[in-house]
Parts: structure tokens; C-alpha cells; sequence
């Protein structure tokens, strides 16, 4: 946390105004992060939905607000998209007349390709586009889901373009170590790949299952419902984040989801044959190698190990704490 | 939590003597809340493994400590198996011979049919069997991971044969109340069912993503632990359960599995072809419906309503918030 710390003790702030487009879980997360570091002078903030907008002064997330990112990004020196990805045109197209010679554009979104592809070409100065990834988030939308806390030990991945402005670059990784998270610089198609699998599959996943769930005509949803806590609760968690964000992210990074989506279901045909012939050999194995990453993701401080999330069901029961009649036995 | 204080207030336990074959995770926070409650005067563990078996003890666990099943078994009214599915067989045919005329026996299995299937044939009176499946656990494992808390609020399925003693299945009710559960009962094969969408699928599913993202050639093993917050990590957590248990299941529910499994597929290709075709529109639908799924879930108090489980990523950080070096571009 040095440069952070350095940051913090620095006369002036790294930026004179951020403009902050989208003031949803990133974008008010972030801006809190911005004003807890003490980054910019002016923290302008855009939001189209004129609820979010008013939540977010309420909030005092920060120093001015507005109705359209044209507005905000006038006199920025950096604007930072918090919109799902497929927004990221528009609010290029949006911010380009007004932008200055020297602002820098960035994002949050989950895809980067994509982003690159749609925000560059718009753009007075592409050299000065650094796109940014948090890889951070709950299941939470809005203003008031964000907290200054969320990118703390989190990763951060930016992929500026091979021939982006090196000032520019250093802004961005400054002002990412300075909301407590940790950067890491790689190709937007390598960038997309690896999210397609660490992210973009397991959500694909969780709401697919969600939805096999709802449709089994012989089990009812109340009993889903209360029988999830064998594992299927974890998948429900996953699959209520955004559906726009979300749709989005399937829709611009259709190629590596695909690639790795094939995997998944020739992986998932081949237990499907050991389970049908009763080869608990290759069951085992399978179930017994994913154990070491698990244990690597909590050396590495990405998780907790505690038992169950640290879920402490006595204290979470609240008023559900009834007894329940016993039903009578041949449910089904 | 009327039937717990009653119980706690009779001047007898409800046993005299109850027998712990297996002291896991489910076994050793059975015999911790059955010693919370009160419910039994002598609780008798056995474990064939010595190492576990001296955990047990060292733990005071239980009142006696037994290298075989039918020690344990001798003098019981209730003999509980606490082993995997695979093992209940064997189990049955080892205590058989010892069982009082009265005694019951019980399991904690996550597959019903196979256990009475195997349990019932082998038993002097199978209409004292009353199988139990608690659905509550961690990853984790051994007597060290249990804890008496851990079917507090919890939904615990009996899945007792149409012929079951009335009396027999009254005192197995009895017992998983004392212990903090809510009781249902259904038959056998609807349980089956019911928990291959809740538990086995999403358990199969867990582990499988976690092979494909280890055998993905262009993505280290490192990135994929880095990058794990973005969905990854919540499946890595199930993936972490016992292999010997998760065999047994998969070996023992079959055909409720490939049913499921079955339908999983074909909702999963839908979404594929709605990615490679952008079909915007349905992944919104999909991924709308899901979320009331989840409200649900929190309603029943079977889940915390805390965003991202309650993870505090400050609070974990730990040895790990050491400031890595900004890695060059092109890293694919």
C-alpha cells in the first residue's frame, strides 16, 4: 500500500475532475474510493435514470451532478464509463465533441475487446483510451449497494492498446492502487479469455441452472427454496446480478464464452458418461484435483476460508425460526 | 424451538444410548448437538479410521469410543451412519447382528433410495429404519470441522419405508428438532429428486468448471486464481467437498442425476445458440426470472441477504495486500 500512502501525502490531487458516468454498484463504489483517497478536486457525476441520479446526491457521492455525460466530461481529465458494456458507444460518441486534448477516457466494463472497438474510433485522442477492468462486485446494483471498500485486495486489470500514451497509462494505475486495489496490464484478448472462464462462465452457469430449477415440473419452487442450502443457493447469489450488465457481457464477448462453453459441456458430457457407467474412479479423480486451486485462491487472499462463507446460521435465522408442521410422507 | 425447551426440560434424554458410526463433519456436529441438547446419556462413536477416532475422543465428542461399527452398535436404541452413501451397506450387515429388538437406526445420506435399498434388506427390523438427510454442511471435513450450530434453522428430510413404526420415526423427528432442524418428510424417490436440482447437480457442475479452467491451456493457473472474484471463487468453494462422499452420490442417485443433468444440457445449449445468434431479448428474459428464485431464498431465511455473502475484503486481505509490480502488456 506505498503508493497509496504516497498518494494520500501528496500536496495536490492526481486529478483536477473525474467525471464518473454511470452511478450504479462500480460507479458509486468508485466514486466513494476516489473521495476516501482524496484523487480528484471535482468528482462530476452523470446519470441518465434521474432517480439514480438524485440517490447519488443524496448520497453527496459527489461534487456535482448531471444529466448527461456531455455535461460531466466537459473540463475532465479523466472519464471513467460505469455503464454495461454495450453503453460504451454511446457515451464515447456522447463525450468526444467536448473532451479536451488531454483527457483520458476509461472504463469498468467486464469485456475489453469489445470496449476498444467501440469507444477508440469515436474518440479526438484513441492513444489516450486506457480501458479497466475491476474484477470486483456483489450481486447488488444501484447507488446505494456501492461501498469505498469493494476494489480494497482486489484485482484490477487494465489493457491499454500497444500504442496508448504512457502518462496516461500511469494515471489510470495510479488511481486504481489508490482505491486499494492491485493492477495488472495484459491484451484485451487475453483480458477476455480469462474472464470468459474465471467469470463470464460461471455466471452463464448460475443463471442456466436457476432456470432448470424453476422449470422441473415435479419439484415445486418452495422446495427449491428450502432445500437449497445443498448448494444451489450459492448459484442463486451469482444469478441475481444485473441482467443488462450481464446480457451485455454474453453479447460482446461471444467468442471466448463460446470457446470456453464448449469446453464446459464436452467436460460435463464425459462425467455425465462416467455417472451413467458407475466409473467412480474418474469421479474421484475429477472431484479431487479441483482442490488445489481452491486452496490457491485463499492463499492468495481472493476468498475466505471460512467454513461456508462464514455464513453463522443461527444468527441469519430471524423469523423463520417457526416450526414448521411435519408434512405427511409420498410428496411426490 | 418449542420441542427443543420441552425437551431440554424432561428429566430424562430422550436415549439411552445413541451409536455414531462415522465422525465427520455431519457425525461430529451430530454428536456435538446431541450432547448441546441433552438428548442422549451415552453417545458411542466409532470410526474405522484410529486417527479420526482419536480426534473424536481428544475432543470429548462423545462417552465411549469404538474401533468397529457393532461395538458401538451394542446396547443402542438408535444407531446413526454418518458415512458416505457407498458405505451404508456394509455398515447395516456389521451391526445387524447386535441390534436390540427395539433399536433404530438412522443415517445422514444425500441419497435416499440407494440407503434403504441397501440398509433395509440387511436389518433384523427394517421397519425401524428411518433414513435422514440434513441438508446443511461446509467443505469442510473431519471431526475438527463439525459444530453444533450447524443444522440450526436447517431443513432435515426423513424419508422413513410406508411401513415404518410410528414410534420409531416420532423419536428420529424428535431428535433432529432437539438439534435446531426443521423436519420434513417425503418418499424416498421424490427426496432423490429434489435434491439432485438443489445439491448434486450443482455440486457435479462446481467441480466441472473448475476442471475445465485447468485445462485451459492459454489461461495459467495463476490468472485464474487472481481472478477468481469475478464468480469463479464461489464454485471453487463447492468444489471443495469431499470426493469420496460426492463419488458415492453421484454413483448412488443416478438416474435422478442424469435426468436433471439432462435437462441442464438442453437449457444450456438454448443460451449458447441465443450468444452465437445475439439474441439479446432471451439472455435479459433468463436472466430476469432468476431473481425471484433468490429473493425467496433470503425470505426462508436459507441464505444471508448480505451482498456477496458478507465478505469484507479489507478484513481478509491479510499477508496478501503486498503490492505486486505492474506486469507488461501482451501477456498472450
Amino acid at each position: 500500500m506505498a503508493d497509496r500512502q504516497a498518494l494520500l501525502d501528496r500536496q495536490a490531487p492526481l486529478f483536477g475532475r473525474v467525471a464518473i458516468v454511470g452511478i450504479g454498484l462500480i460507479g458509486s463504489s468508485l466514486a466513494r474510493a476516489i473521495a476516501r483517497a482524496g484523487l480528484s478536486a471535482e468528482i462530476a457525476i452523470a446519470d441518465r435514470d434521474p432517480a439514480a441520479l438524485a440517490r447519488a446526491e443524496a448520497l453527496g457521492l459527489g461534487t456535482s451532478y448531471h444529466a448527461t455525460a456531455a455535461e460531466a466530461a466537459k473540463g475532465a481529465d479523466l472519464v471513467i464509463a460505469c455503464v454495461p458494456v454495450g453503453a460504451c458507444g454511446p457515451v464515447a460518441a456522447e463525450i468526444a465533441p467536448v473532451l479536451s486534448a488531454t483527457a483520458i477516457v476509461s472504463d469498468v466494463g467486464s469485456v475489453k475487446g469489445s470496449v476498444i472497438r467501440q469507444m477508440a474510433p469515436l474518440l479526438p485522442n484513441p492513444r489516450r483510451l486506457v480501458p479497466a477492468h475491476p474484477v470486483a462486485g456483489t450481486e447488488q446494483s444501484g447507488p446505494d449497494a456501492g461501498f469505498a471498500e469493494l476494489f480494497d485486495n482486489r484485482w484490477c486489470i487494465l489493457t491499454p492498446p500497444e500504442d496508448a500514451d504512457a502518462d496516461a497509462v500511469e494515471k489510470v494505475v495510479a488511481l486504481w492502487r489508490a482505491c486499494g486495489a492491485n493492477v495488472e496490464v495484459m491484451a484485451s484478448d487475453h483480458h477476455d479469455l480469462v474472464l470468459a472462464i474465471t467469470s463470464h462462465l460461471p455466471h452463464l452457469i448460475a443463471y442456466n441452472i436457476v432456470g432448470t430449477a424453476a422449470d422441473l415440473e415435479e419439484v415445486t419452487q418452495s422446495e427449491v427454496i428450502k432445500f437449497s442450502a445443498g448448494g444451489f443457493r450459492d448459484f442463486t447469489r451469482i444469478a441475481a446480478s444485473d441482467p443488462t450488465m450481464w446480457r451485455d457481457v454474453f453479447l460482446h464477448n461471444k467468442d471466448a464464452v463460446l470457446e470456453v462453453l464448449g469446453r464446459f459441456s464436452e467436460d460435463l458430457a464425459a462425467l455425465q458418461r462416467a455417472i451413467r457407467w458407475g466409473d467412480g474412479e474418474q469421479l474421484f479423480d475429477v472431484f479431487t484435483r479441483t482442490r488445489a486451486i481452491r486452496r490457491g485462491i485463499i492463499a492468495a487472499g481472493q476468498d475466505t476460508a471460512s467454513p461456508d462463507f462464514g455464513r453463522r446460521p443461527a444468527v441469519e435465522a430471524g423469523p423463520a425460526a417457526v416450526e414448521p408442521p411435519v408434512k405427511a410422507a409420498k410428496a411426490s
